[in-house]
């Protein structure tokens, strides 16, 4: 099999690296990675905040809640980026407005994710170990913030980079005829638990076993707990995606 | 360098496939990289829908508004999917609706590119090719109906996969100067045009010399063209998202 495939199958989240820095020539590479990424309708409507800055570091770490935010020899954050094409607009002449819709919101946040997971890739072909970080969206208006992000930009997800100084145990995720339909969407009525059965037992063995943070736990469980205790913050992303200038077209 | 990053370097969208089905094996081994790719808090909230029936996929096409697509060996629909979660929830004897709101729609719609972008480039690595298709959103409602998608599910992105039956020229892409910011977003104060003249004059070549749909173009008037020209019920997207269940925290 592809060495490529072998990777990916055995893809799992790097979040303590080793002290040596990403080589520029590697960075180089992985921005190219980034500029063949595909892109909505040709518009590359997504870009990266490379976050060098210690005390901007810090204060992302603090908005994550993750002291490891800080440490890692990469940070990234990818947004939504409308803003270069409304003064693209502008400078035609046009209404840099048109850029402000959740048409072009959500084809560059798709952009930026697609961009994310393929530098992803790369990073991993190239030895490196990497972590999401969604909770840059813990506040969004702080990380709007302290990004400088103008109208027209939103941040989308994070990512660190690194040499990995961790070898966590591959975690166990769900089967995919859970995930996959032919033709329609099905709901499975009053099954799920039944479904997860294995997958749950599969979870409580992983946590119970693993070497840190270990814990009674389940994927039924967890689903409990973390969709109960969201952050207030994050569930008002559209109030600050309107802030950012994306309207309905009724507004 | 690694025949990964070549690939990615070399990526171009391939439209038009080879009778040629992928191998059932095949398809199985990119349903588990996608199964392997990272997910928000673990909470694999992203689906699949493939499409065989022929009637659906030329439903699709037409609200894709491009043939092509209900002739690709593969075609599949990345969706949302809180819909298992919220069914979790119930079963569990918590209230589903925790499952309906932003930040569990965006956590899930950013699970669902990163599946696609994996998938993708697992497919390359394979030498399949691949076209996205943004264009299922055209008519969210449409799409939505069509493949039965239930509360607390959304379309996201779609993908048509097969063996390449042609070999598009590489499309140029802009700097990526334009796109790679240090710790904080920088605007270029009507700067825009002057620094993409050369990427304009690259593109005008590109659009003068390729072998199919040839014509006078350029970056700076496509961002006019396709801002002015978004299809109404593509900017309409809040309000299915919305129908779909997820609401803001004072709805």
């Amino acid at each position: 099999m592809e060495d490529m495939i072998k990777r990916q199958l055995d893809h799992r989240t790097i979040r303590e690296f080793t002290d040596q820095a990403v080589p520029r020539e590697m960075f180089e590479t992985l921005m190219q990675v980034a500029q063949r990424t595909a892109t909505s309708i040709g518009m590359q409507a997504a870009s990266i905040i490379r976050i060098k800055d210690q005390a901007i570091r810090k204060e992302l770490a603090e908005i994550c809640k993750q002291d490891y935010v800080a440490r890692a020899p990469e940070l990234m954050v990818f947004i939504v980026d409308q803003r270069r094409n409304s003064e693209v607009l502008k400078e035609m002449g046009e209404d840099p407005a048109y850029a402000g819709n959740y048409d072009k919101f959500f084809q560059a946040f798709t952009d930026a994710c697609l961009m994310a997971q393929n530098i992803t890739n790369a990073a991993e072909a190239m030895g490196l170990g990497a972590v999401y970080l969604g909770s840059i969206l813990n506040h969004p208006g702080r990380t709007i913030e302290l990004l400088n992000l103008p109208k027209y930009t939103f941040p989308v997800v994070g990512l660190g980079l690194g040499y990995p100084n961790q070898e966590p145990q591959l975690k166990p995720r769900m089967a995919m005829d859970l995930r996959v339909f032919e033709d329609r969407y099905e709901v499975f009525r009053g099954d799920y638990l039944n479904r997860l059965k294995d997958y749950d037992e599969e979870m409580t063995t992983y946590y119970d076993l693993r070497e840190s943070n270990r814990r009674s736990d389940s994927f039924s469980l967890q689903v409990v707990k973390k969709f109960k205790n969201t952050i207030p913050e994050r569930k008002d992303m559209m109030k600050y995606i309107r802030q950012q200038g994306f309207l309905e077209p009724t507004e």
